[in-house]
């Protein structure tokens, strides 16, 4: 019987601030896993870091019980059918799981995605045609409502969602206003084709970036990754009916979540515009990828829209990069490379 | 000719903090007006004072300029008709109009609204068959969306506008928690019908306000009047799919309008139950006032829904009749008797 040499980075400590890899315990073991019928055995390829990872570790209720201590962190993974016992799937098929950090994974053929290597890179699967591209795609068109035209202001614009939002918002005829944190984004999201990209550590106050929001015109959409200064500045600037989407409040991450950070009251403005907020959650949405799909494909494969990745190399800097994550250092999708 | 003796209030100097008689100024004199065609000479009876007069006062911006000073304080008014050189009104007609903080005003008869006493008391144009009655009917159902069976939170529920969102919600089938802040309005909202009346000053905190409401089952529509505390308490009670409808922010009025008081971030709760805040105004459902009326003034009739009002005796008391409202004073809609 074919042994694995199985990593497994453990959630074993919950952090109270940022987090990093002292929140982690890496395990190494020598499996020899027997399939039961329609298993398969997976080898991860790539695994992704996420921002939603931190919130399911706060201590207050978050949309589900917080992830369990001692238990491998859950992650979305592409991977490589090493054995099979189901009649779907043969080895060296390429697959999607939610597999979680680890090397290898007994999963049933019911809980893993076929890929076409054909179809797209298969890291888009932790991307643009995955979660991210689904909370974009779904989160802009169905809870911004953009109409040709309008202006939509993204947070976290060079991030995996944002960098959707923006290219998405652009092929639906708006002018994007990208909100990002350095030069170099700002440069990428130029290349993207937005009206404007701004790098809002260049201002001061939300009431300098504010100033700056309203010269241009206000905003009629807020596609929201970030909360904070960014959306300080973004909820004083909203145009009459505008409609802002709350998918990420990155900023707060850091133990915010269960500490609230004190920002400006501003509820108020909401009654003057008649704006509305709205979150929005990948899951709710998982039933229409098809939809999403053939959207997006098309796109994808005529280089219309660009799905750009941060590739870190090696199983064991997953904390790492998830900890890069809240220090802005990604551009697009940052996806952790296995070997 | 007959000459009158007019009073009128002028909005004289922008309040930073509590809006008071300070900032008002009387001005009398003697009119003898003559009419232009279709045109009306008012005395006004009743004349309405509103939360929303203060926000006009900020200097940030609001749905529109603020008000001008040095100009006569704007108000909705029942008045009746002294003179008309209108086919439409004869001399003693009951009438609202938006003729502001004066005993007289000569309006085009387009400009008023006819009031029949048999229908109703006529001071219900100042309230559940007004403008308030207005924002809470459209603001309840249209953006609240409330079903049978969910719970509906009032804040400021003893109101003008809170009172009949609560009557209205209990109407619907909903359950209904009120916050409001003396044992006085309680115990009214508990004769309403309501399943809880809450005085939010006997809790130390958001917190404790939100384990209560947590312990009677969460949120799914909040209806909200006041802002602060209270809707701290609300936003981290929220059920999933909630409905948010943010019509007044009072808790707010007294200068932090346009020096905003700082709050817990709270936009994330938003994303874990995908809820949504939407902003209501008034003015959006005016030309909606015939369908409300159908609506409400059968249950009017039929003594369904109670129309309460806080009057208060004297034209010259008309800033410290605003005043009072920010102080917690009324119950029910407040009303500036003429004489």
């Amino acid at each position: 019987m074919t042994s694995y040499n199985l990593k497994q980075w453990f959630y074993v400590k919950r952090p109270d601030e940022r987090v990093s890899e002292q929140h982690y315990a890496l395990r190494e073991s020598v499996i020899s896993p027997t399939l039961a019928k329609n298993e398969v055995l997976l080898e991860a390829k790539y695994i992704s870091v996420d921002p939603y990872m931190r919130i399911q570790q706060a201590a207050k209720p978050n949309w589900e019980q917080p992830h369990a201590l001692n238990t491998v962190q859950g992650a979305a993974v592409v991977a490589q059918v090493l054995k099979s016992n189901s009649e779907r799937f043969k080895q060296g098929d390429w697959v999607s799981a939610y597999s979680g950090w680890q090397t290898h994974a007994v999963v049933h053929a019911n809980e893993i995605q076929a890929l076409n290597p054909n179809d797209a890179d298969v890291k888009t699967a932790l991307g643009v045609l995955g979660m991210p591209g689904r909370t974009a795609w779904f989160g802009l068109m169905e809870a911004g409502k953009p109409k040709a035209g309008e202006t939509v202001v993204v947070s976290g614009a060079a991030g995996a969602v944002g960098s959707l939002v923006t290219q998405f918002a652009i092929k639906n005829g708006c002018r994007v206003i990208a909100l990002a944190g350095s030069e170099e984004k700002c440069t990428w999201l130029e290349k993207l084709g937005v009206a404007y990209a701004l790098n809002y550590k260049q201002f001061d106050s939300a009431q300098q970036l504010h100033e700056r929001l309203m010269e241009l015109g206000g905003v009629d959409v807020y596609f929201d990754n970030v909360g904070g200064m960014n959306t300080d500045a973004v909820l004083s600037s909203l145009n009459l009916r505008a409609r802002v989407v709350i998918c990420g409040q990155i900023s707060q991450y850091d133990g915010s979540l269960d500490n609230p950070e004190l920002g400006p009251r501003f509820l108020h403005q909401l009654l003057y515009k008649r704006a509305t907020i709205q979150g929005i959650l990948a899951r709710d949405f998982t039933h229409r990828m098809p939809e999403m799909i053939n959207h997006i494909l098309p796109w994808l494969k005529a280089g219309e829209i660009q799905f750009k990745t941060t590739e870190i190399n090696g199983f064991e800097n997953l904390p790492s990069a998830l900890e890069g994550l809240f220090e802005g250092k990604n551009i697009g999708k940052a996806i952790v490379r296995v070997k």
